[in-house]
């Protein structure tokens, strides 16, 4: 490995997280807590000061192949959840230093799972840190320093967008990689603006209103109060779930838009399977819990919540889901599993794989009837390249193996299956709430310190889709040349 | 489809099932059984009947391509359980046409869950058939069928045992298909022999013996007594887990040994990694029960009798394992995916599977930081053939398909996530009891009939192995030729 070049870039990405910390530092001025002001003044010191070190002497080489690359957008996760837990530690507001890593691993990697107990007694400024790491996390830090800065590296920084931008075939959607970079954040501060002006126009305050769009379009869900959104009016509740829905679309579809290419927006596979699927899940929810609530609308607009909720990982949560009957749970622990569309902020597994794979089940099938078939897989008219269809059975079973190998290690803490396999599912399809023990009215205190440790990989790993962080874990990664 | 032979082997499959229930109707009379053994005769007499008159015709076409083997092997596991539940409907003793078909199906599946409450109360006759199901299950009626008969098809039979047997490539052990299904044969019922005179000498009476090792040697596990196997003695118990590990290997094994080529039988990876698995996970289990045992020699004992039992899909329990604490129990929960060696009378989806599956997550972790490396999967020191690969990979892929949607779909039943996942589970894996309500001491007579259909099908699903279940709802497979 090129350890300059990784180093370099690690410096890189720390100085940008100084400059995030100064949102949340004016933040707290304007409420007048000096106090936890100064801790994100010290923090951002502290990233400031680790940034300069690290990028002191420049890297001769600048090649960023993929080994370098993944290992550099891994570990730069690891070390922004690490410095990004600091204000929570020196205000004492989460006084356990794992604690606050896995809130803030939670905040980067838009999972939205809390090992808090009480989120209101948190200061404004913390609050919007939470909420704005989903913001930083959801498109990714990568993608935003490539929008801004012509990055180290040349043609190879492909390679740094390849391991943070989710989907099983990452590509540009302009020739350039730095274009491509700033029309994705183009169109994610669009759809954050406009969230905004929707919410305050539904009744919500400023701080509300940016705090709950930052969760909703990094598919993140840190709520500002402990029972997540269930205060907000049944038009906000409504607007929410509509933004949670927009943002867990692949952004090419939104691109096509731009560039006024209609006709291809709206034929993209992926997209249309994306929103059967939500309505189809959430007309099942709402016919499963018509009984819980008074009126058709309300078990509609619960039913539309939750199900875009957890179909896009965002988390939040409407009503208390863990109440419902098992069909509908049933439906929301499968969802997690699907996730939302690749190209998006959202995690899972993504539904292209979903299709890839139902492609290669069906043709597999098919050759069984027809031994001599020459069928080629087609997504979007377009031949399947053999190498993604074989990323992507590598990547599922990836996933199902960490998934399992996390429920193990967490057993040790005996709590009950649900909860252990909903707590790891929910971390790495970063949903943020499970069913049982961590469901929507629970929280992850309950872990031993180890388990939170599993659980914050499962995140980063999960956000990362797995690969990044799994190659930090082979030794030949680590060979210099 | 070429409908005539797969009629034409049905018909020859019911007269083997005729054949096969003179066992408990001699049974029967021989303990005085008289109203019973006439069921038995009246199944018997039927199951003649139906086949003679699908036999009447002879096809002219004799080919058996893969769609006609592997329908055929499905239809006739359909139908052989479907007139193996008989008896229990004409007797009384179940008198719910569904859950004689489940009984039925869990026996000659090998899964061992049962809807029975009572076990003690049912005839010798019929604990003798629901044993005697699991021998006949365990290797294959269409193995011992071809052991015996030069079936029709002539050369193409291989389909039909490729159909039936278990692994992702299934090969003969001989250059001929009806030798490798004799020397298979052969193999199991001197396991069968030395077992139940091992059983003999620990102390069990005949009958306890033969059913036990049924169940064993073919690793199904349903038992005579409600308490399955403990109230057996010690060295009874660890005699069984003995053979239950030794029914689990891969029998190319026991073929190599008898052909005293003794360097390839210890060589296979397959074995070595099964027998390292439940080495490892039953010292790990022993240790995390520790205190629950009066005695470490009790630990190891259950500890071994569990995770021989549980990994080579039998199910027998020593204790109700369901009050261990999570850790073991999630050991549990994943040595039911993993299951037995392919090639073995076990289910699962075969540590072979997970060996390639293994070797391909490593080959695709490699070539992301040599992208240029050439790397071939070897097993046992042979390439890997790429379709085995890809097969592989789909199996696991409808595995998980399978197993959530049959989650979801027993979930309209209302019992817990634990309940419905360990349920789905604990059929399609074939191994019998699950976690929960379906734990040691529970059953399945919980379930709705709906919800008894879904886990007749995955039994047999997971038996056959997924694709010859599919295979029947392509509409392409019913097409005439």
């Amino acid at each position: 490995m090129n350890f300059a070049i990784v180093r370099f870039i690690l410096g890189w990405v720390l100085e940008f997280e100084a400059g995030f910390l100064l949102l949340p530092l004016l933040v707290g001025f304007l409420y007048g807590e000096v106090r936890i002001s100064l801790c994100f003044a010290a923090t951002a010191a502290l990233c400031l000061l680790a940034g300069v070190l690290l990028k002191c002497r420049k890297p001769v080489k600048k090649d960023l192949y993929t080994r370098e690359g993944f290992a550099t957008v891994a570990l730069s996760w690891i070390v922004m959840s690490a410095f990004g837990a600091l204000p929570f530690l020196f205000s004492g507001e989460i006084p356990n230093y794992v604690d606050a890593v896995f809130e803030a691993a939670s905040g980067f990697t838009t999972t939205g799972a809390s090992i808090l107990t009480d989120v209101e007694a948190l200061s404004r400024a913390s609050l919007f840190w939470r909420s704005f790491t989903h913001w930083i996390g959801g498109m990714g830090v990568f993608v935003f320093i490539m929008a801004i800065l012509p990055l180290i590296g040349g043609g190879t920084t492909i390679n740094l967008m390849r391991a943070e931008s989710t989907g099983p075939a990452v590509g540009k959607l302009l020739p350039k990689v730095r274009d491509t970079a700033k029309i994705l954040y183009e169109i994610y501060i669009g759809l954050t603006v406009v969230g905004t002006v929707v919410l305050c126009a539904c009744g919500l305050n400023l701080f509300e209103s940016l705090t709950t769009i930052f969760g909703t379009v990094g598919t993140g869900g840190f709520g500002i109060y402990n029972d997540s959104v269930v205060r907000f009016s049944p038009l906000a509740q409504n607007m929410i779930t509509l933004f949670m829905v927009l943002s867990g679309i692949n952004y090419t579809a939104y691109f096509c838009l731009l560039s006024r290419r209609l006709k291809d927006a709206f034929s993209i596979e992926e997209v249309r399977w994306y929103l059967g699927i939500i309505l189809g899940s959430a007309a099942v929810v709402a016919w499963n819990i018509r009984r819980l609530y008074p009126t058709a609308g309300e078990s509609l607009r619960h039913a539309f919540f939750q199900v875009g909720s957890i179909m896009t990982s965002t988390g939040f949560s409407s009503t208390d889901f863990d109440t419902w009957p098992q069909l509908s749970k049933t439906i929301l622990i499968l969802l997690m599993f699907v996730g939302a569309c690749a190209g998006s902020t959202g995690g899972g597994i993504k539904v292209t794989r979903f299709i890839i794979l139902l492609k290669a089940v069906r043709k597999e099938l098919a050759m069984m009837i027809h031994p001599r078939l020459v069928k080629k897989i087609r997504v979007d008219g377009h031949t399947l390249a053999h190498e993604t269809l074989r990323a992507v059975n590598v990547f599922i079973s990836i996933y199902f193996v960490l998934l399992f190998a996390s429920v193990l290690l967490i057993s040790m803490d005996n709590f009950g299956f649900t909860t252990n396999f909903t707590a790891v599912l929910a971390t790495l399809s970063n949903i943020g709430p499970g069913l049982d023990m961590v469901g929507p009215t629970g929280n992850y205190s309950i872990f031993s310190s180890f388990s939170k440790l599993v659980l914050i990989f499962d995140m980063i790993a999960g956000r990362l889709e797995l690969f990044p962080m799994l190659i930090l874990f082979l030794p030949s990664c680590w060979k210099k040349y």
